[in-house]
């Protein structure tokens, strides 16, 4: 029931030496096409705050309501307002280009601050002995978008973040709509930047990632929008996180195949139009490390070329301060057996299919 | 056996709104001077690595040898060596002092160099454009003990931190001691800091910190050699830890009642010399936020006082970027009903027990 959490499954084992030191438990659905359950394992009725894996969700208005048209917006601007940024010089600039088209100050951002998840840039703000600002948020650049759609419907766009404002309206309806599930108010959190966040079931929230991958069950109008919004992203991979990180090496290696977006709280959704399937994972205790190593697994049994795109991160490995290999992230066996019952595409693309 | 966790209860929730988001599961033992059970929740059999919480005993030696005696090392050195420290100027000062005393050179710490846990430190040093050293390293303070041993032996100090150096193998024994184990060499583990750790049940450890604790089982020399340590970081608190952080905190307001040590990997320990009671507690997934609120929840409990000195920790509250109150930590169920079945020295102490 709401919140309760049963037994879900081990998926990631932390190892030391011989021993498996921590493990964590977790839930992840594989929904195809014609909203099928490929996999589900863990508990997927349960629900779950997506957190910021729907920023593509939150961010289709912006396409739906003209507002980008009307202002004018790009690819970069388009892929900022999908992102969990690094807060580089580059994130910021987009951040800037978007508000400019519309008229709008930084100063109405309301996702409050946080040092830059970039070390370099963070660095770089210390040493000029400065503190971040709300631009350095890695939501600043969805914050934009929202306050573009406001203006854009001719909404005050003081108060924009709060659940009654018509632009979150406007997105809980489109997520309710997408992912096929009624978004109550007695299951709304506040996220960390100051947006509802609203709870409901991991097969959902893979059942709606399969539809952005696939287009099925939109409108036309609704499946171009999520189309040139998941192309923004490929076009710009960088945009969506940040050097170094997971979406961002996906987005740069499997442009096209694989749209990744990871929230917080551990959970890591995909959409992969080229198979018209969504993939959806939650880890209990909210570990990044565990959903991060959890989803690089189903991508690379589920996505041609995965494995090789990558491989630093299927490795697992755990270093210590003087880079000492002295453990590793590895699948559980009961993840390892839900794997293996996957379809391989890469064996299946080597094996032309009688048609 | 060797690594497999069962299921654990739920002993912390996090919640986000009325849902609950997040959740982590762990055992924990509370043992008495006597060596009895008062509270074994999870698997408390299973072998776990202790990680940093065992520094205390790793720092034995240094008194028991002489070592501290011969180099005269004042409580702020002792202190140090004991600590998982902020990397403040007061902490690499007394890393400095301890080396010093012992005519030795930082460029000997193996520890590895990581970014100071102090965010002030670590910006001064991103300000001025250095890079961390090894004495920045929390475990600094330890590796400098473990040289001036290594040296006080008449052993050479180089590779002081492998398993098969002396100073390694007089650890083991120690520990092997105190909490009455055997450490097998198949259940060993290299730390962050590059020193063997060795795995061995959740009460064992919690057994040991409890001889800590009252002496009872220790030769009359170890056991004036754990209140000298355990003295050394009640007087030196921020050294054992830094500024805002739980063991400096509680070994500030309650100096004397509560000998408190964390470690990686959602591990945390005290010994109650007043009680003569030790606790240990280990969340499955490693998480610290988990860990600290679960042991400042058996504090509260167990040591009069302790419910105001940690009134903070204990409001457990989740603030977002912009400082809004979206969700708090608290105590599952199982952990709520264990709790309250512990003796309660707060009501104890109102009602004087007839003599």
């Amino acid at each position: 029931m709401t919140g309760a959490m049963h037994d879900d499954p081990i998926l990631i084992e932390v190892t030391r030496g011989s021993l498996v030191e921590s493990n964590h438990r977790g839930a992840t659905a594989v929904v195809d096409a014609d909203g099928r359950l490929l996999l589900a394992l863990g508990d997927v009725a349960r629900p779950i705050f997506p957190r910021s894996a729907v920023k593509a969700l939150q961010a289709l208005p912006l396409i739906e309501s003209g507002a980008a048209d009307a202002f004018g917006l790009g690819e970069p601007e388009l892929a900022i307002a999908c992102a969990s940024h690094s807060g580089d010089a580059i994130h910021l600039a987009a951040v800037r280009t978007l508000l400019a088209k519309a008229g709008l100050d930084e100063s109405l951002l309301a996702c409050g601050a946080h040092w830059p998840i970039s070390e370099r840039t963070t660095r770089e703000l210390m040493r000029a002995g400065r503190s971040p600002e709300a631009i350095h948020n890695n939501c600043s650049g969805k914050h934009a978008g929202m306050l573009a759609k406001a203006l854009h419907l001719g909404l005050d766009p003081s108060g924009y973040e709060r659940p009654e404002h018509g632009v979150q309206e406007e997105v809980r309806r489109i997520i309710s709509e997408i992912c096929g599930v009624e978004l109550e108010r007695a299951e709304m959190g506040i996220d960390g930047c100051s947006v509802p966040t609203f709870a409901f079931p991991l097969a959902a929230l893979a059942r709606g990632f399969a539809r952005l991958a696939s287009g099925e069950g939109l409108s036309p109008a609704r499946a171009a929008a999520a189309r040139r919004l998941m192309g923004a992203c490929f076009a710009n991979p960088v945009l969506v996180a940040g050097e170094g990180r997971l979406d961002t090496i996906i987005m740069r290696g499997l442009a096209g195949s694989v749209f990744a977006k990871g929230g917080a709280e551990g959970i890591h959704c995909a959409a992969l139009p080229e198979l018209g399937i969504g993939i959806a994972v939650k880890i209990d205790d909210g570990a990044k490390r565990a959903a991060e190593t959890a989803f690089a697994l189903l991508l690379a049994k589920l996505v041609a070329g995965a494995d090789q795109v990558l491989a630093g991160e299927l490795q697992g490995q755990i270093r210590n301060w003087r880079g000492l290999k002295v453990g590793e992230l590895r699948a559980s066996p009961a993840l390892s057996a839900a794997l293996a019952a996957l379809p391989n595409p890469n064996v299946a693309a080597a094996v032309p299919a009688p048609r």
